[in-house]
């Protein structure tokens, strides 16, 4: 195989964007040879768009055509994992949007065909690609920051007024999105909050507000406290209606602290660690050694042009994967234990209970105001070059 | 009364730099004429800091001397209340040492003799003095921020090592002082969060961790969320073992976001608020417009000296107190339900359970490390200069 033939599944937003990068040639070894979507009117507009591009109304008749090597999943939410599971069916490889689905039950059986296809499975954690957090990833797997003690994550500036939430119906309603920030908005940071400090909590206590400031049903105000096997513990703030947001992501280790604010990273290193100084001190308001030390510009993020490019890579030449379609199970796992431990208004265990999750999700699902008659982002697409 | 004669009651590290203050004339309109306190050894080292003032080994034979017109309680922590309740039975005025006491159930004893003596009650919170805090508070009072949404402090920057705590066998014991962080090293900061945002929450769920990478009984790791009554929720956050630790307030209001962070003070202030922004905005991702404005140094902290002033000024001329004692019963409340909250591993809904709280304390102090019949704070005094 010398090119990788993609098709796109939805090319709503995201979809007809990455499908877009494909065609203009913008990801080495890629070509865009099909897209399908189940509205007409978006079937119409992608024939004018992308010149010798199959278009199909459906993944079947698409999968069937014999003319893709890989598709990209960007349908709507919930829709994800039905569409991978045909896609590794048919032989071909994956590449889901985040989130990977709404409840975990459904991730992992995504997760099970994936494994029992053999074929390349990757999911657009584009962030995953943002040398920042990538540094900060290296900088906690080599040790520099010794063994991870605190989190704190403040990403409250996912900013969405009420007449973002009005121009669908489906959007923000559990029968639509299954979810609010968690599941719209936040999946990248969740991936990051385990992925850049490669911990999982061992539990969750949070606290979702619904409908906050906003004429919505789901979550867009949440803090969420952890615990890890390790005794640290972490927390993390998210929100659609603080103005202005912040996004200051801070990590404490035994060997100092790193902020991320502002796209800078700053690492306060102590000489000696902690435990160390702590065990030698003498001195009665005695505190260690510490500099503060400017982690130099790691440039730009390629996005997720990065993870298509990393994606096409793997299919072309076994290269290793930076965001492997089966982690996508572990952010949207927090996603469902902040979510639970709201509903039952307690601690949530980790593994998470993926039955009793599904069942609370269920009656909120079938008490939701959105109907699935209704079409589910009819719109074509606008420009979200801001926003993702 | 030209002069107010002020009686130091115990002359630890505290009491014996407020005596030191006074003694040097730094507090205009006061005259230090006596101290007391129960260790011999401390009373022999008085008698050569501070000539002609009378040193006493109680606090009864000091109020019966008639040398004194206001008292300054700075005895260990769980004796504050008994003191002042003394102070205000001999027709005393009295300023409080932080914390107000130890538990609620006790300051609002002290609280109730202050009210019958009609004397004047003033609390040591120093930070309250502190010009950022106080502008912070201005700015809400006068509606700058607009309505309080979100509060999150990181205050981790109290680093103690084991060295500290071995120090004294009384130190982070619940006999010997009935708490760790919350009640020895941040109640001005659990008094400030209150006091600069007006609101005291409705519930708190807080989680506690004792003895973190120290060999201590007591809470030295604290995560808190609280609620309040107008929808707005916080997150603080405390450590004594955090290298380097963090000091960084962050408040939300509608109007915009103030930050306090290494002795600045930013506002991003919207030119409208959010909720009118949200009320009319038609964009899909539209975001209101913000300013970020630098609020001008404040200058420096009269710190405890600005306190003593104070209390000074409302005993001669009736000036308003910044810090009345009654109010030392706000944050400890806070205090208290954090670690009601961890014990029981609930919420703690406010007005606090005063007698559960009590009785649960209790229980650790029953089976505390600490005896009382080894002497508290014996040492003779040192330099607290960065400590408080």
């Amino acid at each position: 195989m010398s090119k990788v033939r993609y098709g796109i599944i939805g090319i709503g937003n995201m979809g007809s964007s990455h499908a877009g990068a494909i065609y203009r040639g913008e990801i080495a070894g890629a070509v865009l040879t099909a897209v399908c979507d189940e509205i007409e009117a978006k079937r119409e507009w992608a024939q004018g768009q992308w010149e010798g591009v199959a278009v199909f109304g459906s993944t079947d008749e698409m999968l069937a055509s014999g003319l893709v090597d890989a598709v990209i999943v960007a349908n709507p939410h919930y829709g994800h994992p039905a569409e991978a599971i045909k896609a590794f069916a048919a032989g071909v490889h994956v590449l889901v949007e985040k989130p990977a689905g709404v409840y975990a039950k459904q991730v992992r059986e995504m997760n099970d065909a994936a494994a029992q296809s053999g074929k390349v499975f990757g999911i657009m954690y584009n962030q995953r690609m943002n040398p920042l957090y990538r540094k900060l990833r290296e900088l906690v797997q080599s040790g520099e920051l010794g063994e991870i003690r605190r989190t704190n994550w403040i990403i409250t500036n996912w900013y969405r007024s009420q007449a973002y939430y009005d121009s669908g119906s489906w959007r923000a309603t559990w029968a639509g999105e299954g979810g609010g920030v968690l599941i719209n908005q936040c999946p990248h940071q969740l991936d990051l909050w385990q992925w850049t400090i490669g911990m999982m909590p061992t539990r969750i206590r949070a606290f979702c507000q619904f409908g906050k400031h906003r004429n919505i049903e789901v979550e867009n105000d949440v803090t969420a406290y952890a615990e890890y096997g390790n005794g640290a513990t972490a927390v993390f703030i998210t929100s659609t209606s603080d103005a202005p947001g912040t996004n200051r992501l801070e990590v404490t280790g035994d060997r100092g602290k790193i902020v991320i604010e502002d796209g800078k990273m700053t690492f306060w290193r102590l000489r000696q660690s902690e435990t160390e100084f702590n065990a030698s001190n003498q001195i009665l308001f005695g505190t260690p050694e510490v500099w503060k030390v400017e982690i130099p510009d790691q440039g730009p993020s390629p996005e997720h042009a990065g993870i298509m490019r990393n994606f096409t890579d793997a299919i072309l030449n076994g290269t290793e994967l930076v965001a492997p379609g089966e982690e996508g199970l572990l952010g949207l796992t927090i996603s469902n234990a902040i979510h639970l431990s709201t509903w039952t208004d307690g601690w949530v265990e980790l593994p998470l209970d993926e039955q009793l999750h599904y069942e609370e999700l269920t009656k909120r699902i079938e008490s939701s105001t959105f109907r699935k008659s209704e079409p589910a982002e009819a719109a074509l697409p606008v420009d979200l070059s801001r926003t993702f």
